[in-house]
């Protein structure tokens, strides 16, 4: 069974008590967001994301999405749940105020977004892709064009796109074959094929607009030539009431692994005018205003499932009943005791229970960052939040996927031959959760970004901004009479971590295959001990709040558990990875591509 | 694309140069099977897989079974399918000559089985659940049953089934509420409920045996209490053609996340008429006679879908133009290089291949001990090999099925977002792929299964069929000035291996919690020595056929880089496993239920 309850106290303890340490400071900016006006709008999130969008879930994986002569119908519900979602004020939760957002922090909207993916990731789709295409609207479209489509874009009575696969290229955008065709009017008139289009086409807006990369007769080959174009479902009135239709049209919808109520559009643009977005052949910069951003999204994906997939596997490990417990008999007067009392059960529970709270708490840490890399008034405070972020987005993107996919697996695990069943609802975590490792990047290249240009980048200068405090923290807290192992347990792999750093750096200097061939263990090895440092300090917040006597010792004694769980039982992943890292790109590299 | 070639060369180098020393011996009972015999054996299953099920594998996932009137039909082509493979013998091929089957040694067998079950897993099933029937009867059932139903079961005019699960029960099977009512002519009548039975209602053959565990009136309440009974679909006249139907029927098939291709069925007995098999109460006894040969089946599952994947990878590795090698251009006259090119796609075949190779290989330890156990004369090497079976079969059970799914996923990767779209064919591997983590057993029962039966049995004996052939090795192979290197490699693992074993001995005795908490990592320990193991092996072998002027170099070449890339990049996970498993139980049992 789906279940979840967005875990509101753990995303409060994110919120206000773990990173108030983090030197980014107060932000005067974000003062008005108060406490109890956060806490406020993440119970409103919660209920949204339990009431309205949870329950159209499962419904909405197996009834998908349905293409009828040209016409896309979203699964049963979602039409209404938008509207709701949309007249809430939802969907312009953190666009800026100057088009109608409330301009939420992305410390408070990051934990909205996780609740809205746990609930339904299918669903979150529909306004996260507007959401992006607002981001490079916003940063890089002309006056003109913002005034006309982002009030509606922000409102969410328009949705967006992100137009940028083509059949025959993905990762390498630089292949691209739709073409834009200038007219006298300063318009182009775009013609091409793209695939992979979520919310290409859909019942749930007036209009739809699409962000499109495409190439200009004289653009240059490659990434160089590629520009930015936005191009309506409906030419716009001068009124804003969508007008006659654009030439763009669905030629299928993907048939998926998961995601099924999303729609995923083959989409063809057939003359169709759009307006270039930023400077002509720099589609791919602004491409990456919102690409960025995006990534992070994406982890937070992982994370939403995980948390979903964690909460439905307590359920059912606390109602399945299957077997004794070793220690002794719990439940004397049924048939047998629940899963929950057997170890293997247990390890995969805190398991998962681990890594969705490890990744809450340094999503939270990267989502304060973003915030003062917006909004601080010190240039060096907002410099190291900037460097931050771009060192983590990958890190985020990458990690958080790949675990968000592990939880998932891990609750079909807990439920049997139950779980492979579609009734359950937890192989459609499985399902779902698999594409967040592929796109906005898929993790291999999240981890050469981290490796090949986020490590050497400014000598290293992005690196710091972790290493930083991770080595503040642990010289100041190393002696700790209580908690001093765990600090040890991050010492030691915090060591690894320079190591793998430095043998990468030597390494990859003379041969950019050496980095290549380290990327992925070293994000992975990034992200353990930046989710390690994240449960060390965790770990004495609660600590000193059970000692000061608070009144909810029960969640911080919790927290202490899972963060010596995830220092037993996870953090050795760290020596895997490693030991990968320093053997070398060798024997990776030296099959020549016929021997296999 | 499903691309399968089965990979003849390296099966036959597990089959006639690998495991020549493995100190089990020749079998004079096998002599019949010389190694021609078994290649052409090879050759004809090799054609088989990929000419009759391979077309019919994504075929059949799309389209999947359907019940309709309490009639289930397999997927188109199935039936025509199954018709050849019987004719040609393939049901037959491992069961005993004296029911009509070719007797054909597991060493064999277990490669003819992985290349089934990669062209078509889904169709795997139904040949696989008679044999899994076929080896219960056989070696429980009365010599009337055994003349009325098993030269039917063997030639695969009809098909078996395994009736285990209720909706209540699946790993503690001593809940279960099926009863079998005594008559007075010796028959039983049976009245139930199962739930996910393979194969239990389909349009393949005549008809259908149904192996049930039920419970007697006067049973003894648990496990204890269970009895096999054999319950045909139609109750087959004297002259063995079938005859009246027999109160199956089918309440629904599950509507599962993969494996489409095979109906799996709830099945509901009325008063239907069966036979015991074995003695009263003792029907888990019989049951597990046919579980522990099925599980190293369901092993060679995870094996044979890995394999499939990987070549589906390395395909599209070779197609997909993305990007350009970081060494320089390899494709300069096309639009970019074959992805193939980069370090992180070499990453994910390397891995890929390795768990490939390093599986088939410990499967064909595991095989020649199952003939071994069954033909040796030496008394002494028989038990030893069957000492042997019984460590490694929770081994290959979990860990070949974990490392399946893992590879399965790397394929998808591998694909970018044309993976997660069903036309490629790739998602349909890891959804195949995730049942064989679960059934017959799941992987949490196997590693308990591994720690809490095998590794204290007999004072340890068993876990001696395989420390001894290690050490020995290591010993013997340490200095080699070309392979010294890997053979270290191996130490340190097996150093690691062996205080795990101690850790949990000791530990365990006192607390059998504390040995059930380290259950998996250290099955997934025993299992990363044992693949280790084999790859040492094989390197030796590459290297002197090499040196002796083999016609073969490339082959053996790769094996040896593939030995290397096992040793640098997936060996390190040793220290993840044996870390966790140091830790012991504390934080994973902390939590109290209501803390979840």
């Amino acid at each position: 069974m789906q279940v979840y309850q967005a875990p509101l106290r753990d995303m409060k303890f994110v919120a206000h008590e773990l990173h108030a340490d983090d030197g980014f400071g107060d932000l005067p900016a974000l003062a008005e967001f108060t406490p109890d006006l956060i806490d406020a709008v993440l119970d409103e999130a919660a209920k949204v994301a339990q009431e309205v969008l949870l329950p159209l879930n499962h419904s909405g994986d197996i009834e998908g999405c349905t293409l009828e002569n040209g016409v896309v119908r979203t699964p049963k519900g979602f039409k209404q749940a938008y509207d709701r979602f949309r007249e809430g004020g939802w969907c312009a939760l953190a666009s800026a105020p100057e088009w109608g957002g409330q301009g939420l922090p992305e410390s408070v909207n990051k934990l909205t977004e996780e609740m809205i993916v746990a609930a339904n990731v299918s669903f979150s789709l529909y306004p996260g892709l507007t959401h992006g295409a607002t981001t490079a609207l916003e940063s890089h479209g002309s006056d003109a064009l913002k005034q006309r489509y982002l009030p509606r874009l922000v409102s969410g009575e328009w949705s967006g796109t992100m137009c940028l696969t083509e059949a025959h290229c993905g990762t390498d955008l630089g292949l691209l074959r739709t073409r834009a065709v200038p007219q006298a009017d300063g318009s182009y008139r775009l013609t091409g094929g793209k695939i992979f289009i979520s919310a290409g086409e859909h019942d749930l807006t007036a209009n739809i607009i699409h962000l499109v990369l495409a190439r200009m007769p004289d653009a240059p080959p490659g990434v160089k030539g590629i520009s930015l174009f936005l191009v309506p479902k409906f030419l716009p009135n001068d009124d804003g009431t969508p007008g006659p239709s654009n030439g763009v049209s669905v030629g299928a919808i993907e048939h998926k692994m998961g995601l099924k109520g999303s729609a995923t559009c083959q989409l063809n643009f057939e003359d169709s005018t759009g307006w270039l977005i930023g400077a002509p052949h720099k589609g791919m910069e602004a491409m990456f205003t919102m690409m960025n951003t995006e990534r992070v999204s994406v982890g937070v994906q992982g994370l939403g499932i995980g948390e979903a997939a964690y909460q439905s596997a307590v359920w059912y490990a606390k109602e399945r009943l299957q077997g004794r417990a070793l220690s002794g008999t719990k439940n004397p007067t049924g048939p047998a005791d629940p899963i929950i009392v057997h170890p293997d059960v247990r390890r995969m529970l805190m398991t998962m229970r681990a890594w969705n709270e490890g990744c809450r708490a340094l999503c939270g840490w990267v989502s304060r960052a973003l915030d003062a890399e917006k909004h601080a008034a010190d240039p060096e405070v907002k410099q190291r939040a900037a460097d931050f972020v771009a060192l983590m987005t990958p890190v985020v993107k990458a990690v958080f996927t790949d675990l968000g996919f592990e939880t998932a697996n891990l609750a079909v695990q807990v439920y049997g031959g139950h779980g492979y069943i579609a009734e359950s609802g937890v192989e459609q975590y499985v399902r779902d959760a698999r594409i967040a490792m592929i796109y906005e990047g898929t993790n291999g290249i999240q981890a050469l970004d981290l490796v090949g240009r986020k490590l050497p980048a400014h000598m290293g200068r992005y690196l710091r901004s972790f290493f930083h405090p991770v080595s503040g923290f642990i010289a100041e807290r190393k002696g700790d009479a209580e908690l001093g192992k765990l600090v040890e347990g991050l010492e030691k792999a915090f060591g690894a971590l320079q190591l793998a750093t430095a043998t990468i750096a030597e390494k990859g200097m003379a041969d950019p295959e050496e980095a290549a061939a380290a990327a992925t263990d070293y994000t992975r090895l990034l992200g353990l001990v930046a989710i390690g440092f994240c449960f060390a300090k965790a770990a004495f917040v609660a600590r000193d709040r059970i000692a000061a006597g608070s009144a909810e010792p029960g969640f911080y004694r919790a927290k202490l558990v899972t963060a010596r769980f995830f220092f037993d039982r996870l953090l050795p992943q760290v020596s895997a990875a490693f030991g990968a890292i320093k053997a070398g790109k060798g024997s990776m590299m030296a099959l020549a591509a016929e021997d296999f």
